[in-house]
């Protein structure tokens, strides 16, 4: 056991809530830290202290490692969780988290450094027979020539990524062996001024994914588990904005099989903690793109499913405690639908920060809502706009669809603009109410002039 | 199925929001209705139409069956729910209801009215099979020597009850047969004056029972379930204060036998809709006392435990729906509690009323708040005080109060006294905690001056 008796949160909003009450649930003592424009933050009222770490903009407070790691110091606490953007995935972080003798609330920044270099991540799945994508195994080298035979040899159309990226940039789409030069040369240089990593590589492209994902838990004692599949394929720009669990028209058996790989892969690279394998499928195939090692955004979803309070697992395994259930413990029931309501421009997407007048969240069996919003409340400019997480849970699909509506309709937010008209007009959108759409769903519905 | 399209909630509070939601899920139109002191009450922005029944006054508001029939008549409503308390037990009102053409969420008013007058429904239960307590089987004769004759066969000590009762009120506790003769006949004076109807009848009186109950649903063409038992045993002065499903320490297979015999009373009597049969639990015997043909209060830990959404299914029922589940389809998962939290001193039990400054619900996985409360909302003083039903859900009993400690503490009200003190302190409370206690537990503890 790690003797953890203080538990630093070094993020904001709604998931620094989340595990605010996690640790309150534990016994655990913890810290809130906030930058200056976030002093009236929710979850700051429920940790034992809060402390400023810096000025509003972000890269001076929430993502400046030394700030977060004098503020562990001078509040004693022996753990961080970071949560998920910010620092979460910066595996330097985690290394300066693990030499200044504190516990990061994820896998060893080895594993996180190993993951988030996607190349290394893809061989270590083929080695763990977790299903990948055709491609080219390893970065394009430098010889465009030669690099350009290798995307031949991968077949078009192909893609070319960046091996430090993630979230669209440096990414470019090859449709004809002609174009293969320029978005080879194009994604290098975008990926260097990104990451820092000009390396790219090429794989096949799949035209109408959906996106499918994993949710595992790994004790670092030799235990993991997968908790069932979400499908996030809902997504403008690479942004999810509804998930759901399970993916629905796909067999259990398969996402068993495939579960089973990534608990099998956790095992074997050494993973600890929390952590999603993300796939496309498509043809009745799954293809690994990345795994993300944090906390996800859509958990709630997979906690409704499966009654396993995944935050609170989180900090059980940084305790050092094996995990308490094994994988025949684990029951599915039900779908669970999340919505993600940001403080946004509900067909633009334009930020709409301000002042919370009235926020009245909606409620009753199978609703649960995650938000720092009170009345109030001002939404800050300066940060990530999702204000609230609308997540409900029903017998079926077709239920947790009436759910959403109903919850929709009653949520009530006055003072800024969000995107909940947006995920009302989804809930009745044929495409979406089918199910099983791609991941260029949104995106083609708005190419159509369609409001969804 | 009966064309219902709107529902007239006949109800206040916590539970007229919650009936409210459940037409938006159905997708029903729903007509609130409020006094003049209600006019702030949460539901009514989230109804179709609201309209003002009278004044303050209950008698001549929510208890004025006429004024809410008018006001049926008056808003097109062809069904009305009358939720708990008030009317939502009148076998008149129903009977009323049924006259002028319109639908009861509930029972036939036959059955109402049977199971209202407590000899009655003895009897009826006896013939199907429910285990009750030995008593006089009979209104006692006004023969008071011969009414005292039955009570030396019943033996003691027994209590006398108010056949038409409830509530505590027409009750007396007979320890020796020599003050069978006083309680008989104040009991009777009692029992005459509160519900207009003298017969009172004697039981066995048991010392340190619990009260478990058992949750069914009955959809009147042949089906009934029964959804697990819960134990309200946590009770001050006959008001339950703290529930619980399912009630632990009891044998499965008992709870399941119990419960089979409750749905078949159902069928045998043509029972319609939710319903509840409470029980006396003793030296591991079950003994009926009545049955509610309401919705209850505590019916969300039931909906937490079986993910039915019992409100649901009661306006399924009304709208001429089988039941769309078996028995073998109901599963019940993990430990649900409930604390009613009323605008009370935690000490005194005096009412708290007054404006609302700030309310912060608790939030999370497995814990949901039903309640009307906003920032800015004033508890008028002229109702019940129950203002939040704060119901968590854990993997087992333990689980579920960390749950509850933790959603209690995290809880803001600002403005009004509550009784969330109190509910903190049974969380940690020796004898709660342990499990099982009696419905004397409470007062057992305030009797020896600790606060729990």
């Amino acid at each position: 056991m790690r003797d953890i008796r203080t538990v630093l949160i070094a993020n904001r909003g709604e998931i620094a809530l989340r595990i605010a009450r996690a640790c309150r649930l534990l016994g655990l003592r913890s810290v809130g830290v906030h930058s200056e424009a976030d002093a009236g933050l929710a979850h700051l009222r429920l940790v034992d202290q809060r402390i400023c770490i810096g000025p509003a903009s972000a890269a001076r407070s929430y993502l400046d490692a030394e700030r977060i790691l004098r503020a562990a110091a001078l509040t004693g606490a022996d753990a961080i969780h970071p949560g998920y953007g910010f620092l979460s995935e910066n595996a330097d972080f985690a290394e300066a988290v693990e030499r200044a003798g504190l516990v990061l609330v994820g896998p060893p920044s080895s594993v996180m450094r190993m993951m988030g270099d996607k190349i290394a991540a893809k061989q270590q799945m083929r080695h763990s027979g977790v299903p990948c994508l055709p491609g080219s195994d390893d970065a394009l080298p430098d010889d465009i020539a030669e690099a350009m035979r290798i995307c031949d040899s991968v077949g078009y159309p192909l893609i070319v990524k960046a091996a430090g990226g993630g979230g669209g940039r440096g990414m470019r789409v090859v449709r004809r062996p002609e174009d293969a030069r320029d978005a080879i040369e194009t994604a290098r240089e975008e990926a260097g001024r990104a990451f820092g990593n000009a390396s790219v590589y090429a794989e096949r492209f799949l035209q109408h994914p959906r996106h499918v994902e994993i949710q595992v838990l790994a004790d670092g004692v030799g235990q993991a588990v997968w908790l069932g599949a979400r499908d996030c394929s809902v997504q403008r720009r690479h942004q999810k904005l509804i998930e759901e669990a399970p993916a629905i028209g796909i067999p259990p058996d398969r996402i068993a099989e495939l579960g089973e790989r990534c608990a099998r892969a956790c095992v074997q690279m050494g993973y600890v903690g929390a952590g999603t394998f993300e796939f496309l499928y498509e043809d009745g195939a799954f293809s690994f793109i990345e795994m993300n090692t944090r906390l996800q955004v859509e958990h709630p979803v997979t906690e409704m499913t499966t009654g396993i309070d995944i935050v609170r697992e989180q900090l059980r395994i940084a305790m050092g405690h094996p995990l308490s259930f094994g994988q025949s413990d684990i029951e599915t029931r039900g779908h669970a639908i999340e919505c993600r309501i940001n403080a946004e421009h509900p067909e633009t997407f334009a930020p709409c920060p301000g002042l919370v007048r009235t926020w009245r969240p909606p409620g009753g069996p199978g609703v649960r809502v995650d938000t720092h919003l009170y009345d109030g409340y001002t939404v800050p400019p300066q940060y990530d706009s999702l204000v609230a997480k609308l997540i409900v849970h029903g017998a079926d699909r077709a239920d947790a669809l009436a759910r959403m509506r109903a919850a929709l309709d009653e949520m009530m937010v006055e003072g800024i603009t969000t995107t909940a008209p947006l995920h009302r007009r989804l809930m009745d959108a044929a495409g979406f109410c089918a199910g099983g759409v791609s991941v260029h769903y949104l995106e083609a519905l708005a190419a159509e002039g369609a409001t969804p």
